[in-house]
């Protein structure tokens, strides 16, 4: 292309080729989720002889979608009945996909999924905290204006005092002094401060309008040391990276319309209710051990000349596996983040109705994390669900430490702190505690840059005849595209070993 | 609501009140645009007879959407005849819909108008220069990824060697110093540089994927010297601006489902074809003296005992009306901006296909201003129409002085710097140059704030029996919004008027 860089987001280019495979060659998957699906449809269309074993009674593994109806059962034995109106639905695994996570937009695009855009940035979101501005949400627009403009103005300041001269050409002080003043909506004389260029970028006291009444008040920008305090500005550099930057979008009608696109191309190959219990190799092939629950769970082997394995690493770990100690020691590892996600559904669209809010994040230092606004049925009457808790670390391990009814109580409490309206509004909520999933026990993999030096390649090479996959064989953790991307890697290892090469 | 201040976009407060008209008296309205429209419909729902006259052979005004086989004729006699596939369209007018469009958001909600998202930021879209970076263009995130990143780093330089102490305490040193850590992608050392932390933002050289071809290469920043001279900063302001914040909309099928949902509710009240040459007033009545297209040009006069007048001031002021002459001075004091769009419809979606980019726009400094790919028919197949040109001022007179063919080529010439499949994807192109259109001669109202102070207030006041609406007549000039807004302030203005308030 025509860039300078190369600056790229995910690395897909294209489907795998695999020529030339010896036909029905006999590969085991183990796992339905996108990883495992994915590698069975791209080994079939090789010519492999391929069987796919799942734990659970559905395919799709963390690509999942609750509506009015479901149950939730967790390990702990909460259950949940999900009592949302028809058509809502909370996806509590992936929700969003990036613009250049393009291996799963091009299967998305393969097998027929519709996509819409999902809204991320939101600049008339909330950012909140209880202990900034007084315990009072501010919008994100003021906070990032009044941010960019106190930022602008000190360097400024700083240039025009000669006080950067040691690094500025005076060519480059006249281009930073002018980046500053336009980028940070300051005033001739390079103040933020209440003007028309700051109220051009937070918003007036009284807003714009027509005619005689439509005369505007300017704003008065928020003090800078509460600013600077805040810590708001993380919330600011979150939309600033790479995977969370937009466009993003999301299949019309929930998120698992992908696993059941994924499943209808390897349906015929998918065993459900196979509870795998150890991974056996020798110089001929692979043996896994599993239970069968659709016989009564009795012990049964299964044979193949290969194996890959999207079993994610939480579960892994604690099962016979015939593979090298490096290895072993790689699937050990990587710890697994926990994550709550907590759907409520309200009587109407109140962020939309009263606070102008369409999709979007509002933010708080609370534990629920965030409150996300739906991007689907914008200005449609009735119910509506949004994401009233989404978050990792210490406050996951609290959340999914409650009841469910505690947990949707904790986001009432926390979440009326940003929306007044909660309680009037409420019907009914969901939680799913991801570390209480008895399938995955955990969101999903969470590598330090130490563990990645260790233990990444190992665990993305192939042992033998065993090749693991899945979002935590990958540099892409934690989304569905690092499940794809894991899944082709492995295929292709699969084949040229397969084929004899090393 | 919550939040502290009360900053906000423009002002709605709901549908007016206009309780206790008397029945029957009659308005004329001058205009069968989105204000004449909108003053026309709740004058009648009030009780009000009313009539609207409108030059051309359509309503709608300003709003209008073109599609294949529809024709453009502008003033120097030009005619274009446009050859979009089926489904494809271009907004010459107005073509998104900011959150806070609340009057708006609110009449299309109640006369059924289907909204969608439109995409307005995009991180993944391109800005250009053809004498910055070489000449070819950079990918928004990188460049407001390196932007931010070294405005950090050489605010923290300025407050790690104690030049700010005077403005900043020790505390707020500390909390500018970590803001800019996070904010700009610093190192722990506090250096913008080729990083894990930069390449988050701005993305990559090699992409993060799965597997064992899945380790990322970290990428290089620009050249800050580059970057502050490139003036590209604008780009990123813009999208700063309240107008230009996101969430947007747009109409689902095109702009004109807009104007014809409005024309639904008052068909039976227009009469198209009038050419308006006087409006007259006496202490009893509106005479407005009007050409009947229908009726071959005959002179035709209307009575009434009030009118709203929406004609474009650019119109208005070349007529004979008996207004006072302060208000007479404000209708000439406005000069009306000059714009051209160009829609270009290519064979298929490059954009996407090749480069990532869904919805959103590109900026360049040549005569187009920008390139905005379309939000809806996203990963869909075969021909589709993007906004090959759209920019105010000296480069829009520029481009409406060239014929409709030289224009397309000047679209095709340097678009095609951006993104070089141009020449071979192009199907057919149209250009709508506003200072050529014959009913507003212009694309809309551009008050100074000089012009503001001397002739605001007179243009929104009703003078006698006449009273003026339109989106000159608003503080959100050139949105429809301000059409809206003023139509409400008028029939406010009207009403009390009528029942004889002051």
């Amino acid at each position: 292309m025509t860039s300078l860089g190369h600056a790229q987001g995910t690395d897909f280019s294209g489907p795998p080729a695999l020529g030339g495979a010896k036909r029905g060659t006999r590969v085991l998957v183990l796992g339905a989720g996108l990883s495992g699906m994915l590698a069975a449809y791209e080994l079939r269309k090789a010519g492999y002889a391929v069987t796919i074993l799942e734990f659970q009674n559905r395919s799709g593994g963390r690509n999942i979608t609750l509506r009015g109806g479901d149950t939730v059962t967790e390990m702990g034995g909460a259950t949940q009945k999900v009592g949302f109106s028809s058509g809502n639905y909370l996806n509590p695994g992936p929700w969003r996909i990036p613009y250049h996570h393009q291996g799963l937009l091009h299967y998305c695009k393969a097998f027929g999924v519709q996509l819409e855009p999902f809204i991320q940035i939101n600049q008339n979101s909330w950012l909140h905290s209880k202990s900034q501005f007084g315990g009072k949400p501010v919008r994100y627009r003021e906070f990032n204006s009044d941010f960019n403009g106190f930022t602008a103005e000190l360097l400024a300041k700083a240039v025009d005092q000669h006080k950067l001269d040691d690094v500025l050409t005076p060519d480059e002080r006249a281009h930073v002094r002018e980046a500053m003043r336009d980028w940070g909506g300051l005033t001739p004389n390079m103040r933020y401060e209440k003007s028309v260029p700051s109220s051009l970028h937070r918003g007036y006291e009284k807003a714009r309008g027509g005619g005689l009444s439509g005369i505007p008040e300017l704003s008065q920008p928020f003090d800078p040391a509460d600013i600077w305090k805040s810590g708001f500005w993380r919330w600011m550099e979150f939309h600033e990276t790479v995977d969370m930057q937009t466009t993003m979008f999301q299949p019309v009608g929930g998120m698992d319309q992908i696993g059941k696109a994924f499943t209808r191309q390897v349906q015929d190959l998918i065993h459900l209710n196979c509870k795998v219990t150890a991974i056996q190799q020798s110089e001929s092939g692979v043996t896994v051990t599993y239970n069968d629950g659709k016989q009564g769970g009795a012990v049964q082997q299964a044979q193949a000349d290969f194996c890959v394995c999207t079993l994610p690493l939480s579960i892994l770990s604690q099962l016979d596996v015939q593979v090298s100690d490096d290895l072993k020691a790689a699937i050990s590892a990587v710890p697994y983040a926990s994550s709550v996600k907590i759907g409520l559904e309200f009587r109407r669209r109140f962020w939309e109705e009263d606070e102008q809010i369409y999709g979007g994040i509002s933010f708080t230092d609370q534990s629920i994390g965030q409150i996300s606004y739906p991007s689907h049925g914008i200005f449609s009457p009735g119910p509506a669900v949004l994401l009233g808790a989404y978050m990792f670390r210490a406050p996951a391990y609290e959340l999914a430490g409650m009841s469910p009814q505690q947990r949707i109580e904790q986001a009432l409490a926390q979440g009326e702190a940003i929306h007044p309206q909660y309680r009037k509004e409420f019907l009914n909520g969901v939680s799913f505690a991801w570390s209480r999933v008895p399938w995955t026990m955990g969101c999903c993999s969470l590598w330090s840059e130490q563990s990645r030096k260790m233990h990444y390649k190992t665990l993305c090479t192939m042992d033998k005849r065993i090749v693991l996959a899945g979002e935590h064989a990958s540099y892409v953790g934690c989304w569905q595209e690092g499940a794809i991307l894991s899944a082709l890697d492995a295929v292709k290892q699969l084949h040229r070993r397969a084929k004899g090469a090393a």
